[in-house]
């Protein structure tokens, strides 16, 4: 802590100056194509944050859970209960795939999932439309990479934001968003035997 | 979508039973020290998805921000305003740093929030306890990381979860976590000249 406070408020100062420069060239307002990829924890709870935050903000909102399986059953009972006039919330996969090991039935739910999907995003009152999952799908082919990206690129309305989660993003999809993270996992508790906790994980 | 749905079938089987398997070691339970850092963005919005986890399971829980210009003023108001029964909220920071340009004053408030966090964490009624942005103030020495995880490590009760956020997380820290995920940053938006918009970024 030896740190002298002149020299400290000087480096504050020009580094305050020159982020309000940058900041002030920051006009565009537009909605925006959201990725969270990564095998990382928290790609869902990063998009659910967000949808959290659209509901404090009255802005109306939308959820579609591709995979059952992602857990959040948390998140989805508190919207369903409290906050179902403003975020609709749809939960049309059936958990993993390696637990259902039908391929032409885990088809057919994410085609179901996608038009759902498509109506929502169209509906311009979704300020926030969340795909959750929607990448595993994509993966293994149950859904046309081509198709969702041709939709967003030429339906999706122009103030929507759209979040679209899960690992293995394809890099089509990488190519048309705006914003895209990557949760790395540096340590997971699951390498010292510590099981999936209630909070945590779901 | 030429996958044959036979080899898919035994595929899937395949990795469902790995899968099950690995599960069945993992019998522990325990309160994680979990860190989300990075300069991507979704570190406090993952963070916060957790916290209303918790809430969802009306488990008790606390958060501290370090940094209030964290600006994720949508989720603070809705805790404030439907959950302070299940989560207390403290917002101890004044802004970045490059905000005040004040040493003496930002190393006085993190001192105050670290006083803040500790009561937090030791209440065992508390599931868990996020130090937002607490990142920050280690970064800058505000706080000592030495105290920070002698503290964590010593005292943390053995059940309850400690979330910390921001990004540049100390070495230190990272060598005593169990649960560490780096936020990268492959595509912001802000480049293009994007500004910072309502339910995304705050």
């Amino acid at each position: 802590m030896s740190v002298d406070p002149e020299r400290h408020a000087m480096k504050m100062a020009k580094k305050k100056a020159s982020r309000d420069k940058i900041m002030a060239t920051k006009t565009d307002e537009k909605g925006l194509i959201i990725v969270h990829t990564g095998k990382g924890k928290g790609k869902s709870s990063a998009a659910f944050g967000m949808i959290f935050r659209c509901i404090a903000h009255d802005m109306k909102c939308a959820v579609v859970q591709f995979i059952k399986g992602g857990m959040s059953t948390g998140e989805r009972d508190m919207i369903l209960d409290k906050f179902s006039d403003t975020c609709s919330f749809y939960t049309m996969g059936e958990g993993f795939t390696w637990e259902t090991q039908d391929r032409t039935r885990d088809t057919e739910m994410a085609q179901a999932a996608w038009e759902k999907a498509k109506e929502l995003i169209r509906d311009e009152s979704n300020k926030m439309v969340l795909l959750d999952e929607i990448n595993i799908a994509l993966r293994y082919d149950y859904l046309d990479i081509n198709e969702v990206v041709q939709f967003l690129a030429e339906e999706k309305p122009h103030m929507t934001h759209v979040v679209l989660t899960g690992r293995n993003a394809k890099e089509d999809l990488i190519e048309i968003a705006d914003l895209v993270t990557e949760m790395e996992l540096i340590k997971h508790p699951f390498r010292s035997g510590v099981k999936a906790q209630i909070g945590v994980e779901f």
